[in-house]
């Protein structure tokens, strides 16, 4: 089975990719060589490892990629566009040095902002799919994962964009900090997650001495696991939610652009603040705009 | 040398002790067996290790302890007094299971407050200290640490406080998120310090965007790691003030326990706040407290 093109979404901790077809994808892969930990010339092995099957014997295969790829440590730096700006214009990628004359390799420019500091890699491509579906969306867009993105969307741009470690600082929190001790592994408390949700959005400045009533609850009040994890995460997306209304709202929508286990509890956060959000799947956004940037590098090409 | 009686502070990672005099500290002693990791049974002999040369062999030796010794997986659970109350109060000590009959000792009590729901165990006997050298103190009294108190006090009593978990979340931001590749292990930059001290004390809803800022300006324009360590520790403390300062900020004084290298930040902080801290050595502050415990629990049992 041939592939017409090849899309790659590149991560710090995951690789995936698909073979494209006139239609759409044909066939898909994935494994666990992500950025981090690659060397530069380890690159190119593992996405053989992935797709050879798809490649053709006589031409160079159109392989574009987006992602943690285009970082400094990656398989080699593509640039920052800086906002505001259209996300993963194709006159920003780079080509990859592949050795293999099967392979056309090109990354997705990232996106920077200079103040407040913020970069971002991957998801502008989501934001591209996001665009390619509906390019008047003027709006917020959420992206929640280890390190959530809120971005402002207009007139098929992005005008700026802010980055909450709130992912990140939940992980460490649950496995790292005193907190451990509280939490358990699995379990969620709705009503925990919104009161806590409420407490910081409220009063953001309380977050730190909050995080630490989730170890004091649970000395004194039996606190159970379930109810500590789901006010840990509620305590730290109020805040987020918090740094988001504080910011001049833009007029217009919310859509929610995520998997599920990292949207859930920005979903019912949203709803809660009485917003009602579009909801798109990360696989879904990343391909169409993947598929966006490749028709336009085709175009530009020809 | 023998003791009249032995002041002990024994915490998560630390254990220290002195043999008192009369007039003060004859010696002092201290290992690494704090409370973590030492089973129930581990206790006594981690004490006798360091005080065995000072005990009497014809009586039992008053021994006073503080800390997390009292925690529920210390040597025995001490209570915690609920606030406003004493800190400290002898009323509330705890006879430790002690084997060998050169041995007597108590555990002070911890402090806790129901709502908003916060635990101490340690700090309330530096508080006690304070209290020993100027019993009128009203005001607000910040200990640094890994989780930094800031406790409030009005006529000799604790009337309220709250736990910060600043400390801690520095040590897992620096050490075990992203932020690592940006900060180094060493240096400082005061400037960098401040600036954002004020943007999280005015703004603390963007902390956690803050935090990302690090890494983006570390990769946009050359942030060095003395500037984000300053900065990781300006945001998180900026917050915080933040916190403290929208509370209901009580009339009086200010006073910082701490060791130099955790107080450092604070009392900057305070300063460019535009206040006048009165600094206390928390080894200083603890031994008065605990000979303050000691005095009382000898006229209560007289």
């Amino acid at each position: 089975m041939q592939a017409d093109w090849i899309a790659v979404d590149w991560g710090t901790s995951r690789l995936r990719a698909w073979a494209m077809g006139p239609d759409g994808p044909l066939a898909q892969a994935a494994s666990d060589k992500g950025m981090n930990g690659l060397a530069p010339e380890a690159f190119e092995p593992a996405l053989l490892e992935l797709v050879a099957p798809w490649l053709a014997p006589d031409r160079p295969m159109p392989v574009v990629a987006c992602g943690m790829v285009g970082a400094r440590q990656g398989w080699i730096e593509a640039p920052y566009l800086e906002v505001p700006c259209a996300p993963a214009a194709p006159s920003g990628a780079i080509a990859a040095p592949a050795r293999d004359p099967r392979l056309r390799v090109r990354i997705l420019p990232g996106l920077c902002q200079q103040a407040p500091a913020d970069v971002m890699r991957g998801e502008e491509t989501q934001i591209a799919g996001l665009l390619a579906g509906e390019p008047g969306f003027a709006g917020l867009v959420c992206l929640p994962g280890t390190h959530t993105k809120w971005v402002t969307l207009d007139g098929g741009r992005v005008t700026g964009f802010r980055t909450f470690m709130t992912g990140e600082l939940f992980a460490l929190l649950a496995q790292n900090s005193v907190l451990r001790h509280s939490l358990g592994g699995t379990g969620w408390d709705e009503a925990s997650f919104l009161a806590a949700l409420e407490e910081t959005r409220a009063h953001p400045a309380r977050l730190s001495a909050a995080l630490f009533s989730i170890r004091a609850q649970s000395l004194l009040s039996g606190l159970t696991p379930p109810e500590a994890r789901a006010r840990l995460s509620g305590l730290l997306i109020g805040a987020e939610l918090a740094g988001i209304e504080e910011a001049d709202a833009p007029p217009g929508r919310i859509a929610v652009i995520g998997a599920d286990g990292a949207s859930a509890p920005y979903l019912a956060a949203l709803r809660h603040a009485g917003h009602d959000p579009v909801v798109l799947d990360t696989a879904a956004a990343t391909l169409a705009g993947l598929s966006a940037a490749h028709n336009a590098l085709e175009a530009q090409e020809t």
